[in-house]
C-alpha cells in the first residue's frame, strides 16, 4: 500500500470510516424543485459509493420550506421515503458511510436583493434552531449515519458566525454573539439526535472577503463546537455573497467574487492553497486537548499530497469532491495501485457554471450528453494505430498543440496533456476531448516540451505520443 | 545568538547584507507633493537605519512626473540632491544597505475612473521603459546600494502582469504578453546601470482578486525575471484596484477591499499568512537551477517564527514593515537577546489608515503627537507603586479590563495585554496608550486569564499585573 496513512480506517464518533476520503457535500442540480430525490439522484450517489470513499456527504438539502432553485430537501415528513432510499442504496453500493448535509439559507431575490442576520426576529430564530433538530432526527430515521450542518459560504449559520454580522443584539458583533446561534442548533440537533449520532459541522475557516475572519477566529470557533459535542469539523472558505457579482437578472451566486475562487479554487490557484485553514483550526483544537477530527479540502487531488497532509498532522480526513465528480473510483483505482488510471480533474470550473446557472451539474471530462460519471470494467488501453505526430506551434503569447485521434476498444473518453521545462518536472496541465489543446501560460525565452496520453471510459491509458518542444521567443 | 540565521550576513548580487532583515518599502506622507527629500524623510530612513535591519527599501518614488498626493520623485535630476543626501545619512546612521523602489503609476481620479493599461499607446510603454532605466541610473548616482522595481500592487508593471491584464495586443493576454512589459523593464534598468549593481523586483505572488493569478503563474514569472538578472525577488500579496471600494470624493485606495487585507493583514488574519507565496516561488526557482534570493513578507514578526521560514527554506530574508515602524529598533533588540524589549506591532492598521488619508505615517503605539519612533537608552522599567489591580469585566459578548497608571523614569509609553485560556498558551493580543482594554474575541463557555505589563520609550517592560480570570456565560 503505497498510501496507507490515507487509506487507513478512521474513527469518527461511534463510525468507523473504511478509508479517510470524504466526498464533500456538492450540490448536483439533479433534483426538481419539489426537492425529492429522483433516479437522476439516486445513480449519481450510487456512483460515488461504488468508488469507494470512506465518506459521502449528499448534498445540501434545505431544514426550511423556503422556495429556492433546484434543491433537495429535508424538511418535512414527507421527503423521508425518497432520504430512506438514497441511504439504503448508498450503503447497498459500497463500504462507505453516508451523512446528509442539511442547510437554512436566507431569501435572495433576482433584483440583487437578499436578506441578512439582521433582518431576522428572535422567532424566525429559534424556527432555525427547531428546523435544523427536526431535520438531524429525520436524517437518523432515514438510516443515514450521521448528519452534517452546514455552516459554511453564504447560507445562514454561516452569516451569524461571519465577522460581518452587524446584528446589534445577543446573536451578533462580537464572537461570542456570532457564535450563539450556531452554538444553540448544534445543542439542538444534539438534544433530539442523541449523544451517539454523528454529527459534523462544515464552516469556512477563512471568509476571504473584506474584514472577514480567519483562523484567529476561527480555531476558537472550532474549539466550541467540539466542547458542544460535534464529531467532526469539515472546513472550508469563501463562498460569500459580501463579493459576488450581480448579473442583472440572476440571484446573486456566492461562488462569483474572490471567495468564490478561494472556495472552489480553479487551475490558476496552487494545490492544497487552503490546507492551512484546516492546520490551524487543527492546531487549536490540539492545544485545548481535543482530538475532534478535521477534514481539508481545496484542490487536493494527488495522492502523495494528500498522505503528506495526513502524516504531517494538518488534518485527520482529505475532502476531494471536484476530483471524486471527474472520476469516482478515484478511491478504488489509487488503493489498488491503479493511479495511472485515475481521470484527473482539471479544475476548469465547469461544473461550477453548470451549478450557477441551475443546469445538471456534470463533468466536462465524461463523455459528451452523460449525465453520470461513466463505468467501466475493461482494462484494454487505447493506441494510436501507427505514428501518432503531435505537432506544437507559439502564436500570440500561446501554444497551439494538435493531434490525431486515437482508438480503442470502448471508446476514447480524451487526452491528457502533459508539459514540462527545463528545471521544472513534467505535470499534467489538462484534458480535452477534442484533438487539441491550447496551452496560454507560457512564458517568454523557455523551450516547452509537450506529450499527450489518449484514456479511455475506464481511465485506461494510451502510450505517450512523440513529445514536441515548441521554444517562446 | 538564539536565531543565528536570521542575524547571519547574507550576499545578494554584489551586496553584502549585515543580517535577513528587510524593511520593505512603506510609504510615510511625510514628503510634500513636490516629492523632494525632507527633514521628516532623513529622520523616518536614519532612525530606520539606527535599528539595524540588513536592507532598508525606501518607499516607493516615482519614475515619472504624473501628479499624485505625497510621494517621493526620482524622475528628474532634480530630486537627486535630496535623495544623494539621504542614501549617505542612512549609510552613516547603521551597517544596513539601501535601496530606493521606483514605481510607475496610472492616472486615477476622485471620480472613481482610472486609467488601465488598455489605454496605453506603445509609445506611452516605451516611455515606461525608458522612465525606469534613467531612474535606476539616477539611484546608482545617488550612491544607493541598488534599485528596487515596484511590480506589485495596483500599478503599472503589477497590472501587466495581472491575469486580468485584457490588453488585446504583444503586451497582454498570455502570460508571455503580460510578462512584457516587466521585461522590458528589467533589461533597460540592467542594460542602464550595469552588470554588477543590485536590482531587485517587487511583485505580488498571488493578486487576491477574483480572476487573478497566483502561485502556478508567479512561479514561471519569478524564474523569467531570474534569467533576466534581477538580483532578488520579494514577495508580496494583493493590494489592488479591482476589489477596492470607492468612497464617493477620494481617489480609489487600492487596499480596501480583500486583496488589500492581504496586503497588509490586519489583526484577524493568522501569522505569516502569504509566506506560502514565497515558499511556492521559491520552489519553482530551485526547481530550475536558480538561486536568487526570495524575500517573504505579511505578518512575520516573532523572531522564531522568521527564523524557522528560513531554516525551512521557504524564504531567504525576511521583510517586516509595520513591525519595524513600531520598533525600528526590532533587530538590533533581538539581536542582543533583548526580545522583551520589542515594541510590539499588534497589526491594527492605523497607519493603513494614515496613508489612505494623504496623512503622515506614524504608529498609534508611538507616543502621542509624535512623527517618529522614540528612541531611549534608559533601561530603567517602569513600575506600578504598590499594588496594580486589575479587573476585568464581561459584558455583552465583549471582556473589558482596566487597569491603574504606571510610572516610569522617563515616561510609560503604553500597556501590552496578554491572554490565557485553557489549552491556549498566552500571547499577547493587543497594546493601549489608554489604561484600559477592549477584547471582543471571546468564545462562549471560556473562562480568559489576562495581565498586564507596562512598558516604557525604550520598550523596556514593568512586572505583571496580577492575573484577573473572566468567565464567558
Amino acid at each position: 500500500m503505497r498510501w496507507p496513512t490515507l487509506f487507513s480506517p478512521f474513527r469518527v464518533g461511534s463510525l468507523e470510516l473504511p478509508n479517510r476520503i470524504v466526498l464533500p457535500a456538492m450540490v448536483t442540480r439533479l433534483s426538481g424543485e419539489d426537492g425529492v430525490v429522483n433516479g437522476d439522484i439516486l445513480d449519481r450517489y450510487v456512483r460515488f459509493a461504488q468508488g469507494e470513499p470512506g465518506l459521502i456527504v449528499v448534498e445540501a438539502m434545505a431544514v426550511h420550506t423556503a422556495k429556492s432553485g433546484p434543491l433537495l430537501r429535508i424538511c418535512g415528513d414527507e421527503f423521508k421515503p425518497g432520504l430512506t432510499e438514497l441511504a439504503a442504496r448508498v450503503h447497498a453500493a459500497g463500504p462507505g458511510k453516508v451523512v446528509p448535509q442539511i442547510i437554512h439559507f436566507l431569501k435572495i431575490a433576482r433584483s440583487g436583493w437578499r436578506q441578512t442576520v439582521a433582518d431576522l426576529g428572535l422567532e424566525e430564530i429559534r424556527g432555525i434552531v427547531t428546523a435544523y433538530g427536526e431535520a438531524a432526527v429525520r436524517a437518523r430515521e432515514c438510516g443515514y449515519d450521521g448528519v452534517e450542518l452546514h455552516m459554511a459560504h453564504a447560507y445562514t449559520l454561516s452569516s451569524f458566525l461571519s465577522a460581518r454580522n452587524g446584528r446589534k443584539d445577543a446573536y451578533g458583533g462580537s464572537l461570542a454573539n456570532r457564535m450563539r446561534l450556531p452554538s444553540e442548533v448544534i445543542e439542538e440537533v444534539r438534544r433530539k439526535v442523541g449523544r451517539d449520532f454523528p454529527v459534523g459541522v462544515r464552516f469556512d475557516g477563512e471568509e476571504c472577503i473584506k474584514g472577514g475572519y480567519s483562523v484567529p477566529d476561527a480555531g476558537p470557533i472550532a474549539v466550541r463546537m467540539a466542547q458542544l459535542g460535534v464529531d467532526y469539523i469539515s472546513l472550508s472558505a469563501g463562498g460569500k455573497f459580501e463579493d459576488a457579482i450581480h448579473r442583472p437578472g440572476a440571484p446573486l451566486y456566492p461562488y462569483t467574487g474572490y471567495s468564490g475562487d478561494r472556495c472552489m479554487p480553479g487551475a490558476d490557484y496552487p494545490d492544497g492553497l487552503n490546507v492551512y485553514i484546516a492546520a490551524g483550526v487543527r492546531a487549536h483544537l490540539a492545544a485545548a486537548g481535543l482530538e475532534n477530527p478535521v477534514v481539508a479540502t481545496g484542490k487536493i487531488s494527488n495522492p502523495a499530497f494528500a498522505e503528506s497532509i495526513l502524516v504531517e498532522g494538518k488534518a485527520d480526513l482529505i475532502g476531494m469532491a471536484r476530483p471524486l465528480l471527474a472520476d469516482p473510483d478515484w478511491p478504488k483505482k489509487v488503493r489498488e495501485g491503479r493511479e495511472d488510471a485515475v481521470i484527473r480533474c482539471v479544475y476548469g470550473n465547469i461544473c461550477k457554471m453548470l451549478d450557477e446557472n441551475f443546469r445538471k451539474v456534470t463533468c466536462t471530462l465524461w463523455p459528451a450528453g452523460s449525465i453520470q460519471a461513466p463505468s467501466s470494467t475493461d482494462r484494454e488501453p487505447p493506441r494510436w494505430d501507427g505514428a501518432a505526430p503531435l505537432t506544437g506551434a507559439y502564436r500570440d503569447g500561446r501554444v497551439y498543440l494538435k493531434w490525431p485521434a486515437a482508438q480503442d476498444n470502448e471508446a476514447v473518453q480524451g487526452y491528457a496533456v502533459y508539459r514540462a521545462s527545463p528545471g521544472q518536472p513534467e505535470r499534467h496541465i489538462g484534458s480535452n476531448k477534442a484533438l487539441g489543446f491550447t496551452d496560454p501560460d507560457v512564458a517568454p525565452g523557455t523551450p516547452y516540451t509537450y506529450r499527450v496520453q489518449a484514456y479511455d471510459l475506464g481511465g485506461n491509458r494510451s502510450g505517450f505520443t512523440p513529445s514536441v518542444t515548441v521554444q517562446i521567443p
